[in-house]
């Protein structure tokens, strides 16, 4: 089969054979922003027409290519969902005489308000990550720009909540008054810390984030470690709007991310297991064993 | 005597009578960052040289003047503080053969956690708003940017906190993900509330603030909508954290931001007052009564 990412900036796919392993993988810089005039499909021949041509089995594909900005709008499967609902939402393209491709849906559930969530893309990395999760009840952490906290229920995701942590971090480090001090000082494990601890004071975060400026200003905080304070309030924050933090909780991110919430997660007393953050190809393999003629 | 509220990209100055009441006034937009080469006397005069050869009395100038950027820094004042109290930080200026005028200090506090917060400039509001708080203990919120919240006892401030509230709205507007769907229709007071009541249920602030977001994705939001519900979360959230929320509350604010902040306050079930706004002359000319000859 050919595994394909397909995010807003990049795009990655991978040739697997029948039991899955990576024969050739190819990357480049053309995310769904970067196609013009909707040509999907001619981007995607671009990559990988080659492969296509020797009949490498069915094409997978996930992330945004499956948006409203993307090839073909794959609507959102309902939590609670496994390997299994997903793949029955799976959208197909088809193009030339005879190629076609799946698009994975997202991801989309409502809290007890209410109020909508939605993934795109970490579905599949959750999906090919699964194996290693061990307890029949867990929640997986996917930090980053848009994080999110997945719970899991024998295999399926039943809830989930997105935290805008790491896009709010780069807002404010680049755009207000917070950023005009910091400087580009290795980031400080101890002022990291400490500003994960802030988050469990009263105050609020909206306080707390004033309190970068004036710890700096009366010279409690240095301008090289105000960053790394930063960060630490707000990774406490999410940490603290997550419900009962107990049981198992595993990170699935790059190793930087992983670290820094693993690091703060033991100020509540949690030792996170730590996933293969390159499971969106496993997870594009278990959904394409579902189709017919697999 | 001569008030002059400097700030960081306002110049107002103003000629009182001896009584308090104001005979003339003059602004310009030559706040300190607008200043070449620390020429403050320089820009002084160009504004109010007329009324320095008059002889108008004294000179009191409060705001970011008196900031490490202004003219010259008049260190920060400590809570609990009022007029007598801040007027004895006063700092002063002289320049010419005989010129001079006198800074107000900044104000700042630390709370039981020992982190510091500090204010400059709305400190001499709230002073010329005193008069109209009839409480002995109270609490006078001057919501903006970065809204401070301030607790009264007997005419002094005993503490203080700041929410970046406003700065965070901004740039979150203007650079993040949110801000991509905002149009620039009517604010809507029913989408604002609802984000008011949002910030009350769990989840934290950066999970309430993707659902801007995720909530537009699935419909349940529109576009024109999205600004004003932003608006609602984050005030909401401020409110959130502020403790115990009951006894007399006062907003010292503009009108738009007082009406906006009186009616998530209302949910709370805190019917606040409105002090006057533009109190900053009343607050330079009771500190102008504590120099000497007056």
């Amino acid at each position: 089969m050919i595994a394909v990412d397909w995010g807003t900036t990049t795009f990655r796919a991978y040739r697997l054979a029948p039991a899955g392993s990576i024969v050739e993988k190819r990357s480049a810089e053309l995310g769904i922003l970067a196609v013009q005039g909707d040509k999907f499909a001619e981007a995607l021949e671009s990559q990988i027409g080659d492969w296509l041509d020797a009949d490498s089995g069915p094409v997978v594909m996930s992330g945004m290519i499956g948006s409203r900005q993307g090839w073909k709008e794959a609507p959102y499967a309902q939590c609670p969902a496994g390997a299994k609902e997903i793949a029955a939402c799976m959208v197909e393209v088809r193009w030339g005489t005879s190629r076609s491709a799946w698009i994975v849906p997202g991801l989309s559930c409502r809290d007890r308000q209410g109020v909508p969530d939605v993934m795109r893309g970490e579905e599949t990395q959750i999906l090919g990550a699964l194996d290693d999760v061990l307890e029949h009840s867990a929640r997986i952490c996917l930090p980053g720009t848009h994080s999110k906290w997945v719970q899991l229920e024998g295999g399926r995701m039943t809830r989930f909540a997105t935290h805008m942590t790491g896009e709010v971090f780069a807002v404010l480090k680049a755009h207000s008054i917070l950023g005009r001090m910091m400087t580009a000082a290795d980031f400080d494990p101890v002022a990291f810390q400490s500003g994960v601890l802030r988050a469990r004071e009263p105050g609020g975060l909206l306080h707390h984030l004033f309190g970068v400026r004036s710890r700096g200003l009366v010279g409690d905080l240095t301008d090289d470690d105000s960053a790394a304070y930063l960060s630490g309030v707000l990774i406490g924050h999410e940490l603290a709007a997550i419900p009962r933090l107990t049981g198992a909780v595993y990170l699935l991110g790059v190793p930087q991310l992983a670290r820094l919430y693993a690091e703060a997660l033991r100020t509540y007393g949690v030792d996170a297991g730590v996933l293969d953050p390159d499971s969106a190809v496993s997870g594009l393999f278990k959904l394409a064993q579902t189709l017919p003629g697999s």
